[in-house]
């Protein structure tokens, strides 16, 4: 099944919000943002991106496929680390330009710096900051889960300033 | 506190992703995707964008404030509808690109079609799908919270084909 015949053309807001059909759109440079969160925790894991033959893919395996926007690549979830995502359930929000991803993680951790999500900070509320500049993060997750030397060894950091 | 004070600049991997300053990136257009979840719940509720100016009025105001690409303004959740996001916690991902509101919401709905979540549609892996094209979503939510028109009257539908 080619992903050109599972999605839909976008033809009126009705068929596109209330309607039945995938008609995925993807942003100009060919885009979904994508959310992932834990199957049973409801945590939220990772923000990334897939491309047409990305969600294609997580349709057709039911592992996440991403599209790596540093690498530009597709991204296997897993593949360098093992921390592959089961997909239990994929979602499309109401004008179908974002994804919803609910996974079991295999290992337990989904972030490339070795924490179990990626949102692993929290930003104080201006009235707990005290006038703090910049704002001060607090870490929520103390430990990691891996150690990213061990399991990416010197591939390049994704991260970009 | 403006928003130029609160956020760092963004100078080293390593102070982006272990440091505690808030040094968030937006993209070329000033953007950066939030993800807002049930504080409750865990659902995954919405998925936006805010540009600095938005975020900076979350932290400050403790309700969500997003920038509407659509509108081209910002976009205080609930200004219309009443279904007001009040932000329990906010965290922020590993390399500072995306955000995470953990709110809850006054109303119980935070989507524009009416439904409690804009994520109100699965999509069939291939193995269930048996060769649709396009594939079929199916409704995880039958009901809707409100009803649209009443609430939105004659405002122009965000959703862009």
């Amino acid at each position: 099944m080619s992903y050109q015949e599972i999605f839909a053309q976008r033809k009126s807001i009705e068929q596109v919000e209330e309607g039945k059909e995938l008609a995925p759109k993807f942003d100009k440079d060919g885009f979904i943002p994508v959310v992932t969160t834990d199957y049973q925790t409801g945590e939220l894991l990772m923000h990334a991106y897939m491309n047409a033959e990305a969600l294609a893919k997580t349709i057709d395996l039911g592992e996440a496929v991403y599209y790596s926007r540093s690498r530009k690549c597709l991204w296997h979830k897993g593949a360098t680390s093992g921390l592959v995502q089961k997909v239990k359930e994929i979602r499309i929000d109401d004008d179908q330009d974002s994804v919803w991803l609910r996974v079991d993680v295999q290992g337990g951790a989904s972030c490339h710096v070795g924490y179990r999500s990626c949102f692993y900070r929290s930003v104080p509320f201006s009235s707990a900051a005290k006038g703090q500049q910049p704002v001060k993060l607090k870490f929520e997750e103390i430990q990691k889960v891996f150690d990213p030397k061990k399991v990416y060894g010197d591939a390049p950091n994704p991260t970009k300033l």
